[in-house]
């Protein structure tokens, strides 16, 4: 990263009932607070309505602040099956709207993400909420899911300058 | 259902690797096989570019053929979460294709389509294509999940004229 070009970085936080999502620019070693929210779907709905929400909710944050890379949670629930397959779900959609947007999408499993956020590969989440104010004091978010959005932003900020990252999104 | 009215099913079965379809007509209790296929996804590439091609295989399916309602099978993996993470984000496409495309989308468990297909809420494979080839003598696939999707199909022709199902659809 000699160049220290100008990034935009959209974290995501997959879920069925609320997909976080935070945008982080970054420019070299330094980061930048651009945004981020909540896309919620209505739990009434049925499933293939509220996969439409997630899908045009996130469409309609990729149009409106153009990023230039994505990155989304690793996410495993190991409470059941159901529970599982829920989240893999919206998890689907939240790496297909980016990918068909052309942007690479990276993946990263929780504890990397703490470990880039919080210095060690495990934590609660106040402390990563407490962090990702530490590396961007203008950071706000809306709900946990956002808040966690961000710190997957942050943690591809880091990893995205290794050769192994750079090999992966040449080749998305 | 007095009128007959012809009516075109995608019966989806999702996998990552391969995602099964199949077509059918159904006017009153008579069916007919229109087509089935296989999509498949390129397991070296990596997973947002792999939910790509299954979004774009299903929505150039539905565009060729035009159905007018979708049913998905509500599958479980019980191997592990990975696996079932992995059928999730195929499932989410392929509920979401035919919902963005204005399709109705319903949802029948393994021993709803098996109870459809061969009379009881159980029975393997063979026995689930050997009745699609009574059903629909006609009927021509080229994977277990294609056979898979027909049997999904048939499915949803039986149970689309309950009251609650067209409740269902009405709403959708």
């Amino acid at each position: 990263m000699a160049k220290h070009d100008v990034i935009r970085i959209i974290g995501i936080d997959p879920g069925l009932r609320r997909t976080g999502w935070g945008l982080v620019e970054c420019a070299g070693n330094s980061l930048r607070f651009l945004g981020s929210g909540t896309i919620r779907s209505n739990d009434k709905a049925d499933l293939a309505s509220r996969l439409c929400q997630l899908h045009d909710g996130l469409e309609a944050i990729l149009h409106r602040h153009r990023p230039d890379e994505a990155a989304v949670e690793q996410t495993f629930v190991n409470k059941d099956a159901a529970a599982t397959l829920k989240l893999g779900q919206a998890r689907g959609i939240a790496m297909l709207v980016p990918a068909r947007a052309g942007l690479a999408v990276a993946e990263y499993a929780p504890n990397a993400v703490k470990k880039a956020v919080i210095g060690v590969g495990h934590g609660d989440k106040k402390q990563i909420h407490m962090m990702v104010k530490v590396l961007m004091p203008k950071a706000e978010f809306d709900s946990d899911d956002a808040a966690d959005a961000l710190a997957i932003a942050i943690c591809h900020s880091h990893h995205r300058a290794s050769p192994v990252v750079q090999a992966r999104l040449a080749h998305a």
